[in-house]
């Protein structure tokens, strides 16, 4: 027979047995995260009409997008999850409920370039919070403290949300009478954090931006202000009464900030950064970006905002939200390279591997059976290979607890239960063996998927 | 703005808040009752070569395949999730532990003709233990269990689970001198149930198959063997001695029924059927189908059987294997129809809606961050409404129940818990609350998805 060198694609992830164990304990944790806030799944097609989905026109993405004939019909496949969203909201909009609270975990495809840790097929983990015609700041005060909860039950230690609003920063523009330049300005501000303060003031005294060396320093002045979260909103309070989007804009990030302690967030977990913006045009008040403080180079790890218009191309009702999303595969990649992935964690495919050492498996089938029922992950080994091939098999899977059951065993309805990282044997009745296993494995079972030095 | 009519693509499900946690819990299901055997998640890309994903050729399901260039690549979706595990195996060989035993739950695509009930995208939920050169036939004895305790933990009670023997089926025709024409045979017996035994003999020796009136007759005798497993097996044993592969499949029988009490099965929920046969070139031993007892007419929500080559289009490695799947959007799609999805289970975006009566949130904030460190999903409701819209909000998403914090219960640290089913309300500290609200949905929470009248 003539056969096919097997292979995957580049730019598409494809984990061994151990890793997607904790990619799914990942999965798992904010899925649980996500419900606790008031989240209710989502799931929508990979697949929909290409006038649907590129409705918003493409720009950089639509050379990306993974688009084909099937019969007659132009197809796409979803590049993000906040598009489907939008179809999502305008389609069964007479059925839902607002304010609309759902997380998805799905994924998306674009044909980026194939480089590493670039991927063409990665999941986004996104939350979202829709309003009909209005929605409370108070739903942008609480997506800090999801953030902070999903990511230090993943076991992230060194973590900081960091925060903007998008209206103070235009109203300061609007104040320099630089409204019309903002986008532009922005644009260069965002540098940074990469070229310093002295090359972002040579370009925005450049030829393209042309600022008078006074607005210049004005805006590096403005984005120079840190501190803690009350010496920020002091400074900021000097700039109020210039421009009524910046007042706006502050009472927000006011509201924003002073319930953090209520939701559980540490003071040390948050900072407002005036440098932060994300992207141009579709956000209008409160932005997040969440960075690895010993990690900056990864760039931001979750990131989402307020808008005021989810579903304009499809709908006249005005949709506002606030939301964020997680960029799951690529997080995941980087903190594998990182050697932040908790290797404490039980990624065996099962907690206990029974041996039979006798012909009748009557006795053993039904140990694996009380095993089961008392919730312990059990796989029964039957092939004809010797006890050493036995033992070597569990300890390749890492599987943590053999329990051996020979004639003798099973006459006293007894299995001997061994475990394999201390070497420690013992004879025990079915039900008390499982709950001997299930005591040793519950703080592994709790171990966070990341582990942080 | 020129809007664009939002739509979903015929063929795709899309389900609604109440469904999704209905499917989700489904899904909850079959993780854990598939892990609880010692199967561990695997997850491959939607997207695969389409040399790779058509290596074996396509026969009917190639027209039916999604199948594009993305620049010079020739790609395509795949269309189940056995020939990405061929694939996963072959390629990974080297750094797999044989027998290796993965299930998968993703979606699949095949672009069948538009009708009610028939998906283009839909969901799979697979098992297989792949063995290396070998696999014990006690594999195959523990897949019913895998089904008995899958189903019985989504709820339905009344199903049973079908088993034939493909060797015994090969020797049995080999008995007769018509090996060479099984495939044909088996294929006209398959029609047993649906236009009885008449017409099947009447096709048995029509001019295709031309077999003789005393054949056809036996092979009638046969397929009607029917009784308890033991009956059945006894009967078939009066065929034993006559052909080797035939002795061997009832060999293999016995082997899988013997064990049943031991895994937990009870006797009247497994049938051996000596007209199932699952395909023709494929499987090579045990095969499975799982019927709904009171709905025939939907055909096997279950199905699967031994196979000895599981990736030899690959690789030279000898793979052989044994597998199920369940079809997992048509199955829900009919319970659904057919009233069966439990409406008693919580499905709500949340188990509380805190709704504040007071100007400062830092109590009614706090509060719902007690709820959620206790487990309680919990959303916090701040849109500007009347008292009575927010209670509507709640209803309208069967939230079970309503946390009011006003004024008076705040300075004294309570809060006023009211179950919206029973309309009784009671004065609380948050972790009583908490505590309350859990002990509440209990039941409610473990209800199963499916409800059997």
């Amino acid at each position: 027979m003539e056969r096919i060198k097997p292979r995957t694609l580049s730019g598409f992830m494809e984990l061994l047995p151990r890793e997607q164990q904790l990619l799914e304990g990942m999965m798992a944790v904010l899925r649980r995260t996500y419900a606790l806030y008031g989240f209710t799944p989502l799931d929508t097609p990979l697949i929909e009409a290409s006038e649907v989905l590129l409705a918003k026109g493409g720009g950089e993405t639509e050379k990306q997008i993974y688009r084909f004939h099937k019969g007659d019909t132009d197809l796409a496949l979803r590049f993000d999850l906040t598009v489907p969203l939008a179809k999502y909201v305008a389609l069964h909009y007479a059925e839902l409920t607002f304010p609309f609270r759902r997380y998805q975990i799905g994924k998306v495809y674009r044909g980026e370039r194939a480089q590493r840790g670039r991927f063409r097929e990665f999941y986004q983990a996104d939350i979202d919070i829709i309003g009909d015609g209005q929605l409370s700041v108070m739903n942008e005060a609480e997506i800090p403290a999801i953030i902070h909860h999903a990511f230090t039950r993943l076991g992230l230690r060194r973590f900081r949300i960091r925060v903007n609003n998008r209206k103070i920063l235009n109203g300061f523009y609007a104040m320099l009478g630089l409204a019309e330049k903002s986008g532009d300005i922005m644009r260069t501000v965002d540098k940074l954090d990469k070229i310093g303060p002295e090359k972002v003031k040579a370009l925005l005294m450049g030829e393209d931006i042309g600022l008078a060396a006074a607005q210049a320093e004005e805006i590096l002045r403005f984005m120079a202000i840190t501190g803690t979260n009350g010496e920020v909103l002091a400074a900021l309070e000097g700039y109020r009464g210039r421009d009524a989007a910046f007042d706006l804009g502050l009472d927000e990030l006011r509201a924003v900030t002073e319930h953090l302690a209520a939701f559980g967030v540490p003071e040390g977990r948050f900072a407002v950064d005036l440098t932060i913006a994300r992207g141009l045009d579709y956000y209008t008040g409160t932005v997040y970006e969440t960075e690895m403080q010993d990690h900056p180079e990864i760039g931001s790890i979750c990131s989402g905002g307020r808008y005021d218009n989810l579903a304009e191309y499809y709908t006249d009702k005005k949709l506002p939200g606030v939301g964020i999303s997680i960029g799951l595969t690529r997080l995941f990649y980087v903190l594998n390279e990182q050697g932040m992935l908790n290797r404490e964690r039980n990624t065996a495919p099962a907690d206990a591997l029974v041996i039979p050492m006798m012909e009748d498996l009557s006795f053993p089938v039904s140990v694996a059976t009380t095993l089961r029922s008392a919730g312990v992950r059990t796989q029964l080994y039957t092939e004809p290979k010797k006890l050493k091939q036995k033992f070597a098999y569990a300890d390749k899977l890492a599987i943590p607890f053999v329990v051996v059951i020979g004639e003798d065993e099973a006459a006293k309805g007894q299995v001997s239960l061994k475990d394999l990282a201390t070497g420690e044997q013992r004879l025990l009745s079915p039900a008390d063996a499982a709950a001997a296993i299930r005591a040793a494995l519950a703080p592994r079972n709790s171990e966070p998927v990341i582990r942080e030095k």
